[in-house]
């Protein structure tokens, strides 16, 4: 049994980490904190986990938790995660960061689009927790920077195509749309039920902080530094984003080309799944699950591809993938406790 | 393994059931029916199950079946269900019937709120599948009839205050809110999305077919024969069901004592849950579980317990309470395939 | 042309009351107040008001509101409104108070409920400003108390069977739901779309400061001071709320009856709408009116009535009916700015 | 007085067509049709209407139709609208048709994308109606052919960037989100509430017929011909589209000169407002009323502008759009009847 504690428990993130690793076979919650709700039974900030799990939210103390576990989850914002990491790790202990401060290799780049670094010697240690893209790297860490929301399902999306050199990089325009959840559980009138319900938005066009996160691995995967169009938008639901990526095909790529390349990055991988024409991508069937579903459309008239991809932004966009790596980083079967869903309708 | 075999498999239960039932530890679908799409794979039908399970849709033919598996679940609209559950029960197999056909046990009742019942031989030996009042005798039936939705909400909400004479019976009013998915998957103007989202409604306001179930049960614990008002509404959600039950209390009883009837009664029961001061039943905290959340207030200027129930009408309220009595038909642990689950947001 | 000022414009029902004003015929807004705001544009606050209404958001200052005004709407919360109404009112101007500040009769019932109030000697001559209950009394009034929602809903659902002793006063049970724009404009956890979307949840069970509203005018219509139950509901929708109130009918009262007392009540009025058997209250064919819709049911089995309102609670719940009120108070035609909707889907 | 038809009023179109026009100071509505609802009221096929208008769907007969009307809206279905325009021209009258039947004007171009066309005459003097676009020979046709939803989004985003040469004709890509009732009031099982609620879906990728309707208008103010990608989605919402169009920038256009080409264009337009920088395009903001809302963003980094535009696809996307042109038809001022809205929250 491997014990784990989850730091910044009182988010939507941090529940779901609870709800899968409650129900996980082989993984044991010894520690959740939340400054807010220190004192508090878990259940009673989220009674959906009554009975699930029985334990109480503490002050984090990072000394005190390393006696407690082994596997930390760090779901807390930007900055803070910056501040305990490096204690969790000079304690020996493995860290799967679910905040953005690992995940860019270049620290000018993280200072321009967020603050300055205060722990940047570790940026180099930490992997980009992508397991698709990155599963033996992964192995082997200490520091998981887990994925953003966005760019999982953009950089999924796009994977084979750019590996394969199938697309021009220049061209690629990702317009995603994402569901309430993305925005977190603070208190705020833009996420206020009358705000988001019955409407749609899109919001920090031009100036979205995954950006540097996507144009990082299209670039690396591109073989060339890369600008691309992202747009985020706000969806009326709560979990879900949906992606749809634009980009013009290289000289001489067939249909049966795009195909192959879709089928050789991802046939045996359990959390990816390639559509057939019986189907489109769709928030709704990957639904509290860990998948995500692509889908893909060639247009001989403008010779451009649009690539689809759904994931559910709480799963496979954060807590589901957090523990996929935690799977693989303890040598675990990769799907434990992730199974069993999606839940439609 | 206990091979299993779903007769209807294209409505939201049959979906459920096979999402379930699919992760079931001990269990396999070996056949799933659908006339309308014989001949696809399940997962044409519903994307959400691709890569959960492979197989394809049947015409019901029902000595085929037979062969293939051992406990059926008919999820087929009432009349259809007594059409072909006595066949399959000849054949030596279990029936847990998610149809209203064998929930009266008084064929006169039936007729008068639905049709002709061409079967009524078969209603003393069917059992009612609510496991938390009769569990015992579903151990050892063929037949289980599972409980409707909104009956299942109520039953429970009130069963603890009748069998101990806590409330008077002709006193309650049953106020009950519905999600969409109970109006089933079949295409109907009154249930497009234009049509449910951003509004509410009652419906059937009088005449609802679950009234008489409701009633029977509630007249087995009060003890005598009790008519009540129950009205039915329509959430513009797609999973929940909350019922606001009102009841005048009986002289004497005080709020102590009711704590302890419902400690008493559902205290080691693993679907139930009382909640206490902390939280108030709501749908979004049962989603996706086989759990009903019970809270109540009492008040003393009115001499009134108002009972509030929270279920997924798709998994306590059908699927979910269909796997629960199989659990308990095949002698496995009650909970098998059914938890991990509550799913907030 | 009436000057209006709306104090408090940045909630819900202050844009209702600037949107709806701006079309108003014989209406101006002259001033809106906002302390959060002070300085924007009130379209920066609401972007739909843009090119509708060119107005700038200022503090407060009564003295000066005074030269600009001949109407005031405080749409400010309750003890906000009893520190500014008296100022307005002694400086000879006409308030329509959408605060509970003014609606009870009884200042030990107010302090009971919400807290010390500071301006007792007002209550004797405020107008509790429901039309079709208080119509004369409103045209020579300075002061209006625009009802709460909740018990315009109920009020306007029992006035015609209390009126006419058709029902037992006690066994009134008043069932509401309510979309989130009840809860106001202000950031909270509890109303986040996450929160709300998709679930449905009772709150406040047994202690909503509507009840003791409720209850004045109930006791009023049935000539006895009279106690109810009542439990508040928060729907996934932004506008309307939906009342089931169910009472048991007193000896000798038939269906053709109430029906009669139904058209006799509101048969002339311009915003109750009776339904006949062709459809049933919904919230969703209110939306954006002023209009209160009214179906009933009776159960002889139980001898119960059930009747159901439908309002949109910003409109006839608020802002709608504060512009009634204006219309009356300075003797324009009722229906005055309130035409031209509800709006479906 | 005009006296106008509407010929289709049982599908959300023709109900927003009847609203507005019940409302329209200068307009009667003589008669409304509908095969499938002949004898009843209308409000009893849309109860928010009751009391708003008082009159009985009709089966549609022309010649007797054209007796009681001179202004006559076709809310058909393709295929049905050619087959009753000309009989409804030939007898002097004038037509706003909301079909598809006349909006190409290249009939080749209709029968490749929809089918034969068995009036093709008529597309020739057909004035496409997009007052923005040509609202002079609006005023002087007989037969306005309302444009579709996503064009009208659309259109009116690029047209200012097209007709001044500042963008690349075929570096179009528009990526469009429509709220439900884009779909109609057909029973369908894709639109059922729980196939759509909580969920976000793209569909008839590449090959959406309104694909030829927006190239025919893009390739007339580019001034060659353009194909482009279009790629609709559908929203959890009932009304509103939003648009997000993307472009390369032509050589030398500066931001000021973008800012200056959506002024002038737009500058006095009624019913187009161009966003500032304190707030985006959003769907709730045009809720219910006339209004497209346009915002743009411009990226040095990939040289691309993003052009977000918001309608309500129900009013300026269709009813709406049509009582302009009515307006623009018979010389009344544009915004009668369309004024008063949009509604938040």
């Amino acid at each position: 049994m491997i014990n784990v504690a989850i730091i910044g428990a009182s988010g939507y993130t941090g529940a779901e980490l609870s709800r899968i690793l409650s129900n996980h076979p082989h993984a044991k919650i010894t520690a959740v904190t939340s400054r807010q709700h220190a004192g508090k039974k878990l259940h009673e900030v989220f009674p959906h986990l009554r009975d699930l799990i029985s334990i109480t939210c503490e002050i984090p103390v990072i000394e005190t938790l390393c006696d407690q576990a082994d596997i930390f989850f760090t779901a807390v914002p930007h900055k803070t995660a910056m501040e305990i990491v490096p204690e969790i790790l000079s304690a020996g202990k493995k860290v799967i960061d679910l905040s953005a401060d690992f995940r860019l290799r270049d620290v000018a780049v993280y200072e321009q689009w967020y603050q300055k670094h205060s722990a940047p010697q570790y940026l180099s240690q930490a992997v980009y927790g992508l397991p698709e893209l990155y599963r033996e790297a992964i192995k082997t860490t200490s520091l998981v920077a887990n994925p953003g929301c966005y760019p999982t399902s953009i950089i999924l999306a796009l994977a084979p195509l750019l590996e394969n050199g199938a697309i021009i990089p220049e061209s690629i325009i990702a317009d995603s749309k994402s569901g309430a959840s993305g925005a977190g559980r603070s208190a705020a009138v833009g996420t206020l039920f009358c705000e988001v319900s019955d409407g749609f938005r899109p919001y920090k066009v031009g100036n979205h902080r995954h950006t540097p996160e996507i144009e990082q691995e299209v670039s690396v995967m591109a073989g060339q530094a890369t600008s691309l169009s992202f747009t985020p938008h706000l969806l009326p639901i709560s979990r879900g984003i949906l992606s749809t990526v634009y980009a013009t095909l290289s000289e001489g790529i067939t249909d049966e080309m795009v195909t192959a390349m879709y089928k050789d990055k991802y046939g045996s991988e359990q959390f990816v799944r390639i559509l057939d024409n019986t189907s489109l991508p769709a928030t709704q069937f990957v639904r509290g699950s860990n998948y995500c579903d692509i889908g893909f459309h060639i247009d001989r008239r403008t010779n451009r591809i649009t690539v689809m991809s759904a994931i559910d932004n709480i799963v496979k966009g954060a807590a589901g993938q957090a523990v996929q790596n935690m799977n693989i980083l303890t040598g675990l079967n990769e799907e434990e406790g992730l199974t069993g869903t999606p839940f439609f309708p």
